[in-house]
């Protein structure tokens, strides 16, 4: 989301807008806005509405005494903990010792976790990495303020100082989705567990992560992008109160609106996946969603298939704790790759009205774009239609290609 | 509220919990936690509740299309122009070329504010100034990260560089409640104006300010503080798309969910002050209120008069041109002065269960505290009761005083 190629993110035309339907609008698939949840949660009725009267959460102090996170609701914390134990996808137990950390979005958790993690008084900044190709936000994130506690390294696969360093393991990938491990072999290093997309709609849930700091967010996980709640799951109770201490500092907690909305959004998954269970008609938000996804994934790789243009990785199968079943990952973007007459995929896209996000942004080189798949139906269905019209005639030079 | 004493700001026991209230319980007037404000909107009843479905604002765009903030929802954009447009406190019109940022708080808001105005080019960083007595957070905030971009430099009285600087101007302050002007005289520096209090239940309005750069907040304003929403007026459309673009990298936006409530809870109070202007029985958010700190300041000048321990400044009167009469600056905390007798008023008032900040977070002496003025009626009058049984006798030296 963060740092598209335009610096702005005024919202463009919309694919769809209310009234006449523009008919060639821009597609914006730069960002990973998960508005394709939309039409699930509109389903849901009034069950899901959230009331707030004008005197509740108005204290800044709504979390638990004696809780690692003094910002966090406790009802967000129950949800969070139900969601990870029914799923499995992560261990979040109170009583093993793993303390939930409520952020404004994930972006904010990552930065608290770095200024956990980096020592105030080193020599040298801590060095970041992650393995290319890495979500593009982190060099932004950790460039932003030319903080002195870290420094931004790159490509993990690159990265070979003695000195301590973080690296950042996202898994599933953003952009590429693959299941990730740590690159860097060395006893110096700290891990940051992105886990934003391991959830059953994305990927099978193959074991139940237990890393010492983990990154969640709602936006990911329902859809709620706009609500800005991630947290993270932490097991050393120091490094937990420093990021606490972070949030605290930055902005002073999180939303309590938020939170309760959060709290209740999952709630309701959790209680849909317990009812219907025995009840095989009924989908649970993780099966319909999962469901959309894999429709989708299947439609573009039937054009994909048929194009002499891009191209697009397999994904293995495997069996998943969750659903109780095999399937294939079904991430969040695709990672479209152009053939080499192309040398800037975005480019080319950018000149059918398709907004992507080059795949330079990622560490990768050019050829590649990352896609959303998560945006709403029409704005997808446009999307296969014009990609599936690209045949590369004569490129020129910067990568524009002539259409035939 | 950031960096309390104790470094952890989870709640203590309450005043008057839910059931048997504690004999002897801990208060804590350290944060400015606003929760006055709760029984005033409380008898508001349903009509400043706020609904939303589980499909609304899902998306991270919620912006209008050609603004400068893409993520500031357009409800609260209309609320905060029609309040200052009403409260004449500040000039927010969009035809003279006002910009609108929100941020998750006005804490974040000024590290935009510091991030937009300091050159990344610099040889050395910029220093940040503020007169003392300052906001403890600001140094907290300047110094979190170690920035090459900026740097804390205490007191602008004593501030004697050449380079360039940046200095932060709190009117009414916090924490004396005094309005305030630049000290630093020189060509090189910025101005970051933060208004917070700038309201008409804590100070008369005696004129419209128009700065380049004002913060507010809502947890100030209609206190509201735990839904994290600050707002800045911007005069220079580059440095209000830098702040964005801040708030953009590290938060991807601010809850809508918060900017939707504040958005409808500003329209309320705006609505009030209109329809209640002919209505003299009728009290609007910015009177009840006023009355409230008036009493309360009455309540704390009485015992003070009577104390030999403790003393507190006079503020002037003042013509408000939204009450339309003369009235007293109320702030929102009372920067009470022990006398020389004690070394450290925070830990005598410890002593009493009584818990503030003290004089030397705001470049200040530990003869001073700074005492919330906005907690809850019981706890303050619970306050007012101890304060006034504390009479210094002997005095050891680390300042813990014996009562007589």
């Amino acid at each position: 989301m963060c740092g598209t190629e335009n610096t702005t993110l005024a919202p463009r035309r919309p694919a769809v807008p209310n009234g006449t339907p523009s008919p060639d609008p821009v597609i914006n698939l730069d960002q990973g806005d998960p508005t394709m949840y939309e039409a699930y949660w509109r389903g849901m009725g009034d069950r899901c509405s959230l009331v707030i009267s004008g005197s509740e959460v108005m204290s800044y102090l709504g979390g638990s005494p004696g809780g690692a996170c003094w910002f966090l609701e406790p009802k967000l914390e129950k949800s969070i903990r139900r969601i990870h134990g029914l799923v499995r996808n992560a261990a979040a137990d109170a009583e093993d010792g793993h303390h939930v950390v409520v952020g404004t979005g994930s972006s904010q958790l990552l930065q608290a976790a770095l200024y956990a993690l980096c020592p105030p008084d080193q020599p040298e900044p801590t060095s970041v990495v992650c393995a290319a190709p890495y979500y593009s936000c982190y060099k932004e994130i950790a460039e932003l303020l030319q903080s002195k506690l870290y420094k931004w390294e790159g490509d993990a696969h690159n990265f070979n100082k003695d000195g301590p360093f973080i690296e950042i393991v996202t898994s599933p990938n953003n952009p590429d989705g693959l299941i990730r491990k740590p690159v860097v072999n060395s006893p110096n290093g700290r891990l940051i567990y992105d886990l934003a997309y391991y959830w059953p709609h994305y990927t099978p849930i193959t074991h139940q992560a237990d890393y010492d700091i983990m990154l969640f967010t709602i936006s990911k996980c329902t859809g709620h992008a706009g609500s800005r709640i991630g947290w993270a799951i932490v097991k050393d109770k120091e490094v937990a109160a420093k990021m606490t201490k972070f949030m605290e500092v930055t902005t002073i907690g999180v939303s309590r609106e938020s939170q309760l909305r959060a709290a209740k959004l999952l709630g309701i998954i959790c209680d849909d996946c317990q009812a219907f269970s025995t009840n095989t008609k009924s989908q649970n938000f993780f099966d319909y969603s999962k469901r959309l996804l894999t429709e989708r994934w299947d439609k573009l790789h039937e054009v994909v298939k048929r194009s002499e243009t891009f191209s697009l990785s397999k994904f293995p199968k495997d069996y998943c704790l969750f659903s109780d079943r095999f399937y294939e990952t079904r991430p969040a973007f695709a990672w479209l790759k152009s053939n080499n007459k192309v040398k800037d995929c975005a480019s080319l896209l950018r000149g059918h009205k398709i907004l992507t996000r080059s795949g330079n942004r990622f560490g990768a080189d050019a050829t590649y774009v990352r896609v959303s798949m998560l945006g709403r139906e029409e704005e997808f269905n446009l999307f296969l239609e014009r990609l599936s019209t690209i045949k590369i005639g004569i490129c020129n030079g910067n990568g524009i290609a002539h259409i035939n």
